[in-house]
């Protein structure tokens, strides 16, 4: 497997018109991220309401963004189902439109029955017969499916499964599955706040949404940890830490959105039930795009 | 709003054979089901295994099992999606297709942005806007979002909003609730272990995954209760315990699947990544209908 | 074992004026509860705050108790801590003094350590050397530690296990263990919402904080109960939930201590870091008492 | 304030022989300790089964310590009680025999009481009345009660608090204080896989287990990553990962006080109900020893 996971990937939001997929803004926002150090995209993540979107819809994203993308640009897409064939059709779907990887949460509403052993089968299933690398999804806030080292080791064996993204704010899967996976199994951080501390834990990279509103901040917390300028690189996660929180934890997608659209790319409005970001919380961001020198319109 | 909703309903299971909708099978278990006491059905439920069906599958199953139902049979449709829009489009269709109800989890994907604020705007948007009434579906150990009784208590104010299935094993919401809510909004219990003691304490009736292995003991139960015959009700409630919870907890839809096959409805197989039953456990389903003198063949 | 665990026992508060135990004030209040239909007193359960409390305090509550208690009303005393020897220790000198039986909660500051065969391990040793019966207390939300049926049932089988306290708010264990456990083993509720469903589905009982507060009009639905008067039980429950869900769960002790002021026993102030009620929350409590009818000073 | 809270402590093992408190084991050991580059010990924490100990063994512990340690080598006790007015009488006879900082978990019985602004006046009112520093201790497996950090920028205020212990394995709270608090308010890690990721995002030091079985391995991830040596620093993390998670999660405080024996410290049996290590797990443990080079007898 050729593909490369290192570096900053940004976790792409969606961006609407009133009730439909603004496809222009989505064009014009990836050929802005085109100018970036970023190392690819994640299409219909966590991020980029997914769950929110009907199949065709999502189709469209991913051929868009496939096109708009400079080719250099990995197109890692969100692919999971609760169905483990569903799964592997859409997967497969993505692949034909020219995703490079998937990216594929556990199967969780059945919480009960989703046994360590369920899910390791249904990994192994999908990485079996997916056309593309499958990337190990961790976000047990979201699914409720916590996922300890030991799963993770075991997946790591196939070789069709390049790497994990985890997502669960602790770095001790990422020091427990270190040494013992193959050399090129990668760990994607995709907290925000402990983006340098899992560089130094032995992390390849992140796919970050912090990255779709300061891309080239995320990118340089990279680079000056690549260049052993680790002061520098701790000062800036630590100035990103407020921004980060506000955009993922506490105000969360519509404070997303909303950052881009002071940046300069399309952010536009989150869909129902999501609620647009409230006046006050506008303020705040605004404030704290300020304090990190960000030109926000 | 003139939906009864008394008495014991089936949560229905999906008939697969290998990979698809039996829907033959779908249609003679309906017909058998026809000949009980039971009040309706629930299509599409977490029982059915919606979460694991395409959009197609899930019409079909909905058009065959109106088709099927004796006329006075109510069909309640689990109808969700995470997004407000989708959810509407999708529980109208339904209602096009001839569900009486449609039963609806609050969105949870993003678990910390699903504020009680959120979730009420959630149901009163989609309340408002569907042609059908809607039921409102507490099942706070699949979804991680619990509902509280002031929520649902607001909710109830909306005409279209007919009554919820509490599936959370807690009766505490019953007891606030009732009091305090329009006459003709309806209690329904999901848990069949706490089916008596929610009609002891106002619940209207049930919807139950053991109703659609034992029928006429769930209306047992019911008839009982309504009859005064109180030491009847509870001893076959207790003498459920057992059942119950092997078929909705510990082992689940596909043991549930299996008690089919052995009560002569047609089961099959779940789909992955829920995995069959084992043997071991398919010996304890046989003792356990042994027990309640069910001619399992 | 000849211990009688049948009707209502009342979970009692610790009287105090300012830093002090109010031992006359605590006589005076169970010299009263002693004109009632109650089958006992618990002292030192989770209403009684008794982890703010010192070994001296606990003992002097426990003697005072046994003092000035009516000879046929049972002195239930919270013995546990989370050492095994503390616990016997501590039990043996309840015994002493004059408990009847040593109501026990798991060890449960190590909670992933706290397996099933940690915990049953722990109740076997604490029963085969404490004096009197002990009553498993299981109590999840604030032990961390839930007990399923397959646990309470092997405790049943020591001679020296009464029964359990069940405040949960869950029936599935009174269901699950009903027919399992020996027939003088008993199930008493702790939640005061479900206390009528408990009893329909078998429980012998409640240990209810409700009952410090109103103490008849518990005692009545359970005689209503055992007189077959269902409708009329079923009617003080459900007028008594709004008053037991500001008690015990969101205001708690200290609002239970402002009802029993208001209702002619002596409640008196929480010790920190419990607050003391706010007035809002006063007069709140103060209409639900005038609803029901109370005589509230 | 000129308490410094630098570097390494060891969170101390309480040495038993039978029931018994070995005191001159607990004196040998922290001689032991003494020769090391450890900044100074934690008595009666999470770590020192302090929870299974009387009062009186408590200040024996405490009493010996003081005695035993190297003048240099701080002495932080766990001394929080559930009570407010017990913690502050039970930290101030701590200060008397020699602490020289108090290491306090928050209330947490009564869990659905415990708001944030109880958590606070808790910690603040203990702050105020101790005689020494005291460290908030955030361990919220433990206690069910996580502290945001907003609740920890608040309590930084107060001059007598110096800092906070967290155990959460969430870096997310250390990135969140780190500029919102005074210079010398500092943050300690206390899970032992994420040490280093904590130093380099601005912690000061850690308060770890693993400091107890194997002191200068800990005090060398300190060290070169002070001198800047941090691929020397990171390979001895990595190294150490898998012994911390076995002595710390997987199989706890028996699997540490094992460790001790294996190292020519004392650790002896741990109390009940904890039980004591199986021979398989010995085995693991000997293992991880002999892999990072350690002469274990």
């Amino acid at each position: 497997m050729s593909l490369s996971l290192q570096g900053v990937f940004a976790a792409l939001t969606t961006p609407l018109t009133g009730d439909t997929i603004a496809a222009e803004k989505w064009r014009d926002n990836i050929r802005r991220y085109n100018r970036t150090g970023l190392s690819g995209y994640v299409v219909l993540g966590s991020t980029g309401e997914a769950v929110f979107l009907s199949d065709k819809e999502s189709e469209t994203l991913v051929a868009e963004a496939k096109a708009a993308a400079a080719a250099r640009k990995k197109i890692i897409v969100g692919t999971s189902r609760e169905a483990t064939h569903l799964t592997i059709q859409f997967t497969n779907k993505m692949a034909g439109l020219g995703a490079d990887a998937a990216l594929i949460k556990p199967p969780h509403y059945y919480k009960s029955l989703m046994s360590p052993d369920v899910v390791r089968s249904y990994y192994l299933e999908v990485a079996e017969k997916s056309k593309i690398p499958v990337l190990v999804y961790h976000i047990p806030q979201n699914t409720g499916i916590p996922m300890d080292s030991a799963t993770i080791i075991a997946l790591s064996r196939h070789p069709n499964i390049a790497g994990i993204k985890d997502s669960s704010g602790l770095l001790g899967n990422l020091v427990d599955v270190g040494p013992a996976v193959r050399s090129d199994f990668r760990f994607l951080l995709g907290a925000g706040s402990i983006f340098l501390a899992g560089l130094l834990l032995g992390a390849s990279g992140g796919i970050l949404a912090l990255a779709a509103a300061v891309p080239e901040l995320c990118v340089s917390v990279y680079s000056l940890f690549r260049e052993g300028k680790l002061e520098e690189a701790r000062k800036l996660q630590l100035d990103l830490g407020p921004l980060n929180k506000a955009l993922t934890q506490t105000m969360g997608i519509p404070a997303l959105k909303y950052a881009l659209d002071l940046l300069g790319y399309y952010g536009g409005p989150p869909r129902p039930p999501l609620l647009p970001l409230p006046e006050n919380e506008k303020a705040t961001i605004k404030e704290m795009l300020a304090k990190l020198g960000l030109p926000a319109s």
